[in-house]
């Protein structure tokens, strides 16, 4: 089936993205032609999911070198590094926004010969190169996962790792589609993922394009669904994993995970082997956004809470490694432990060359 | 200190109740003068929280007889039932709805030589001192459950068992507040309990009146708090407790239980005996409502899912006893085994005669 919709896309000048924010009641798409406009599209979320964010810190490099005048490599360098770090400083937890910069800092040395113009072509290529793999990744991902999944199966998701935060098809909904494309019966439990129901929103909108039955519930009721046996399976994605397989998600996911265990329901994370961190040794040295507290005390812009009522809005939780029952990558499902498996991916990948 | 607010009270002719649907935005007295009124007060959470809904049951019956002509004995017995189904059909978790009808029943069948007038004049008076009884148990538990409470704890509660939910007071809150009312430098963390709010909603208005300092989180945010070792308690309150210690409460609360445990945090309920119901051997035997999916696809009226997206609102889960370290009541803290601690307590309390 097509993908029915794209999520960021690079135009001849401009990159096209899907504004999430607006979703599901209006499906516009934003023409980013700024290098503020793109730092600001990401940390407001209109772009989220760290496949879909290392794709837009690609295009945002690509697009923020764009109107650099002259031929002078030296000072284009420097261009090159203060647009990296401008990006780098929008959000903090998903790695794949890093590692994006740092492919496209190796194709800025690789080009050490070449002139300024044909080195802003070459970032061009390379971005949309990326955007190209990572649906071609997404793909591999629902290969490698779909039969974990089984006929009759209900499957819970947490948040949106669907064709939305990737550049299409998705890592955990990907797996989800790929076991639907394989003519298996099954239902999905979308949880609404508070405060920016990215679940309710975006995932329920996802599936329902797709076709596959999919149910909202808060995020207090998943407990209470695996208690009466109605879940099968967990599959979530992930916005940093470090080496030991600790991994961190959407807030919320953490809990999933102890309540799948306590319930003896299995629980795989999905992901890119560009969210496994390799330098780090485990998930404590993940660094973790917090958010304004106004997205826990309004919802679209109604307040739900007294005014100036305190909130936290802790972004993303860690789920420690043996809480995982398999990590869902491009090269298949890694288990613990998951340092040794994850080597034997990035060596695999890179005889592969892809 | 004095409470900050009434929840529900006599009046001469009516109910005057305070409309939580409307909290925190506007603080409005409902005068309750029909059985009808009284019913869709209840059905729509405009008062709500166990005790109070028992506190609301009877003074609905004593309302709903009122406006009975004539003498007949037996015909205003037939009145008095059509009454209280009424009133028993409205909701069906919380069973001190269930416990405040019987003892309305009691009234009734204790006074059968009495004159149909002096009859209502007995149920009006039974449901004001239910009312009054009602908040000196809260002050009775808040006592029982004080000490659980240790300097410079951070006690997550999950929903709101607070003066709102009872006559006054509290259970949960109630606990909290005893605590802070004896100097203790505490924090709260209040669960934001989707789909209505009531903690963000009305657990943080109460505590903020009360200056408790108090912090409201999303559902799935108290997991990584407790990872993190930033909440040493849990009280929350009940709708329906078995004879074994399962305990009905608000949907997010068997998740909360499972959290606790696992990160080896003591997990308290706090409720008058009012909610025990040694008729129930277990938790599986409690009717759990489900409510319309609207609640949880909307907030404040604002769609928040795709048009026509399924949804599941279950209003209530049942945590298992053998997560639960103590259930504390105006007799004391219980634990396992329940049956036999629960036992002990309404004996103590029927030589009390309270």
């Amino acid at each position: 089936m097509k993908d029915p919709f794209r999520t960021i896309q690079w135009k001849d000048n401009y990159i096209r993205l899907l504004d999430q924010t607006l979703l599901p009641a209006q499906e516009v798409y934003l023409e980013i032609r700024t290098l503020e406009d793109l730092c600001d599209a990401i940390r407001r979320l209109a772009v989220r999911g760290a496949p879909a964010i290392g794709i837009a810190a690609a295009m945002g490099v690509a697009l923020g070198v764009q109107d650099f005048p002259g031929d002078d490599r030296k000072a284009f360098g420097k261009r090159f590094d203060a647009v990296c770090a401008a990006i780098a400083a929008t959000r903090p937890t998903a790695v794949n926004l890093f590692w994006a910069l740092k492919r496209m800092k190796r194709v800025l040395a690789g080009s050490a010969s070449l002139g300024v113009e044909e080195v802003k072509s070459r970032l061009i290529e390379e971005a949309i190169l990326m955007e190209r793999e990572d649906r071609l990744l997404c793909h591999r991902i629902g290969e490698a996962g779909r039969d974990l999944i089984e006929e009759g199966d209900t499957v819970l998701t947490h948040c949106n790792a669907g064709g939305l935060a990737t550049a299409g098809f998705g890592t955990a909904l990907g797996v989800i589609r790929a076991a639907f494309e394989q003519g298996k019966k099954i239902k999905v439990y979308a949880d609404e993922t508070r405060p920016l129901n990215q679940g309710a929103r975006l995932t329920s909108w996802e599936l329902m394009k797709l076709g596959v039955p999919v149910t909202i519930i808060p995020d207090n009721t998943a407990g209470a669904l695996m208690q009466r046996g109605e879940i099968q399976r967990v599959i979530v994605g992930a916005d940093r994993i470090a080496s030991n397989g600790d991994t961190a998600n959407k807030i919320g996911t953490h809990t999933v995970a102890v309540l799948a265990r306590h319930h003896g329901v299995p629980f795989y994370v999905a992901a890119p082997l560009s969210t496994v961190d390799m330098e780090l040794c485990d998930g404590s040295e993940i660094p973790i956004e917090e958010r304004d507290p106004s997205e826990v005390t309004h919802i679209a812009g109604v307040p739900i809470a007294p005014e100036g009522a305190a909130a936290r809005n802790i972004a993303f939780d860690v789920t420690p490694y043996h809480l995982i029952n398999g990590i869902i990558t491009e090269c298949g499902v890694a288990t613990a432990p998951y340092r040794e498996a994850f080597r034997k991916c990035f060596l695999m990948k890179e005889k592969e060359k892809i």
